[in-house]
């Protein structure tokens, strides 16, 4: 016998979850809109190449799905949307019109050992600006795109945190001030990321494990302790830090006072980016994850051969998203939409005359169900109660002599016999009751 | 250099596609829901097994994506969403309320020679009913259904047909009359559906080929041309006879006289179906082909031990409904959205200003584009124009000092200095002037 199970590490979609997920994304999309960007998609099958070049090495050798399809060509199912998108826009870049505003929603994969919050199939908003005549401007808007998406949900700055950085500063504090080779960025910062929750000592005996000396580990201190300090005692290079300032203070000016701080020890991996970055962090005590994030990724467009594109984003996971709706209790969930339900009585020479009494109210835009050959009645109106519908047609022969239906009310119990003619204006009326009482 | 194109057989969603594929989805969304149907979805991941049962041999052996994942376990990207359907269905056979309508919109991938019309990544509304009290009511709500979706997009009785037939007509055919073994069931339907598309010697030729006599051949003649004769001359089995001929009259008592008809040639491949069989022919002369069909299939669960639940629907693919709408012209392709372009003047310390307006705007459910950082005010407005956003919003110095800005509409070139407390209304009003314009 089939296994029922979905495979693992991914998730069936029941209509009740579906309604969740159709809700969560249209929220997201009216936000996004809002900020005049556009959707696109691409195929979750691309070419190995694509990857090779700017993801994450640890992803590509354990975590893609990768298979040669019957053309001998390596495949991999998409693991994450930017290298499709930065295709996509290379491949028009001419002729699209600058700056490009863009986003989707994909399912993306990586095998990954399922545990909550990490799962093999999710699907991630990616929002991205390329080509703005000033990419600080494009900063700052993406910023403001952020903070709203969670605000339209209804959060406010209680429950989550922006925490902002430049890689040029942590690129400054690896080459110019600690001086260690490219290959040692990437794990000195993860332990530097665990400064704040380990013990001093074994974040000691790890920095010195990877090689780094007293006075590195004093720089490393100071950096996040006191950043300005740090940045004026060895004198990081005044534009990249007066950019940071200005984008602080345009953002405390632009409504987003509480909602932004600096953050030295915001990196976002080694991979693409190469000045703003940004990480938004969940407020609730003793939950204090990361949510998502994002930054500015000048390079995308090199291996397509274009050179001049700037460009800021960022990608927001499903999973991630729904548990902080859920937890901060910003869910709302919407119930199957169906009108009426139209009762028939068990004669099959009424059915066309049923499925025409049907046909005129979908005209009209109602989402109708029609019995489907129940024969009795009472579970006829127990289907409909179920499924919380709250309105039911009756047609009967008596009903079809005098060329009407009854009408029965759910909800009050109210039944009434209603000509055919009216029937349109009558259900209305008696939708219109069922939300004010609902309200 | 990375290649720009995406993979073989598979399409890349620019915004101008994704608008049209998000217009015809929420098309065929709103006509499924308006018979009470519910979206669901599963992974596009499966394991093998779900295919081996029921899938075509065809599709398996030579169609599907299909590879080991690190667990070693034999994975397949879904070529149809019949199986992943069945598999849920099953999952919760016992909780789910009955009826159960479902539909979903899955990408499906085929390794198919890419050409017009077949493509390797797909989209397809799948449609069914699981459970209905009395199958037949059921399979004539899939038939209205099916109609309604070609109606709701303005398709009407000269562009498309319903050919409808029954399995256990056609098994009876092969099984009784022609006494033919299963497995040449197929080889001969696919030379019967050739028969008025090829020289009749030509046909002779396959059909003995095939192993068919005389009286064979005689027989298929008889039920290809005359039915009616056919089914008294060889005692099709009454009741079977007596639905099918229900159906049809049904059908045309509930206002589809002008679409459905009887057509003997009807198969629909010896995979899934027990039944009720339909196809949906395009009209156009020159151009009669299948866009898309279903049927009964009640067997479909067996597989998960489940043996009771009849099931009927049918799959959509948005290629050929795309080929469809283009051909009788009854795209509507919305432009992208935006109420209101933000110019700025080129000065840094408006930016924050500028976002202050644009929050407020997009707070009121307008969508704004802004400018980032164009420093020019005639290309700022060369921008809104290339984009089609007809009301652009002017900011400056002077207009921060008199707690105003300029609102500029580009279609008919009037210009106004506006207060910011009466902003909103007054983008109401212009935007009413350029529908009333438009229409």
């Amino acid at each position: 016998m089939l296994s029922v199970k979905p495979y693992r590490g991914s998730r069936d979609f029941y209509p009740p979850e579906m309604r969740f997920r159709k809700w969560m994304f249209s929220r997201l999309r009216s936000s996004v809109e809002q900020f005049g960007f556009e959707e696109m998609d691409a195929p979750i099958l691309e070419p190995i190449d694509l990857y090779l070049a700017k993801t994450s090495e640890e992803i590509v050798s354990t975590q893609i799905y990768t298979f040669k399809d019957r053309g001998d060509r390596q495949m991999v199912i998409r693991p994450e949307m930017t290298p499709s998108v930065a295709r996509m826009v290379a491949g028009k870049f001419r002729d699209l019109k600058k700056p490009v505003r863009w986003y989707s929603i994909p399912n993306l994969w990586r095998y990954e050992r399922p545990s909550k919050g990490r799962l093999r199939e999710h699907w991630q908003l990616n929002c991205d600006i390329f080509g703005a005549p000033d990419p600080f401007w494009a900063d700052l808007e993406i910023l403001h795109l952020a903070v709203t998406l969670l605000k339209n949900f209804g959060a406010d700055h209680t429950m989550f945190r922006v925490k902002v950085n430049d890689r040029r500063i942590i690129n400054y504090l690896f080459e110019n001030v600690l001086q260690i080779q490219a290959d040692w960025w990437a794990p000195v910062a993860r332990i530097m990321d665990k400064k704040e929750k380990i013990p001093r000592d074994e974040y000691m005996t790890m920095m010195i494990a990877a090689g780094l000396g007293d006075a590195q580990i004093a720089a490393v201190d100071l950096y996040l302790e006191n950043p300005a300090r740090f940045f004026s005692d060895h004198k990081v290079s005044a534009p990249v830090f007066a950019e940071m300032e200005n984008l602080l203070v345009a953002a405390t000016e632009s409504g987003l006072r509480d909602f932004v701080e600096y953050d030295p020890s915001v990196v976002r991996g080694f991979d693409y980016y190469t000045g703003f970055v940004f990480e938004i962090f969940d407020l609730t005590p003793g939950n204090n994850r990361s949510l998502f994030g994002g930054g500015r990724y000048d390079h995308l467009l090199e291996n397509f051969g274009i050179q001049s594109a700037n460009a800021v984003g960022f990608g927001m996971g499903d999973v991630t998203l729904q548990d902080f709706l859920e937890s901060h209790k910003l869910v709302q969930n919407p119930d199957k939409l169906v009108h009426v339900y139209l009762a028939v009585f068990p004669d099959p020479s009424l059915l066309p005359h049923a499925l025409n009494i049907a046909t005129d109210l979908r005209k009209a835009g109602l989402n109708v169900e029609i019995n489907l050959g129940q024969k009795k009645m009472g579970k006829q109106f127990q289907e409909a109660d179920e499924k919380n519908i709250p309105l039911v047609i009756i047609l009967g022969e008596e009903e079809i002599k005098n060329n009407s239906v009854q009408m029965k009310n759910m909800k009050n119990g109210t039944q009434n016999q209603v000509l055919l003619g009216n029937l349109q204006e009558s259900i209305q009326s008696e939708w219109e009751k069922i939300y004010a009482a609902k309200n």
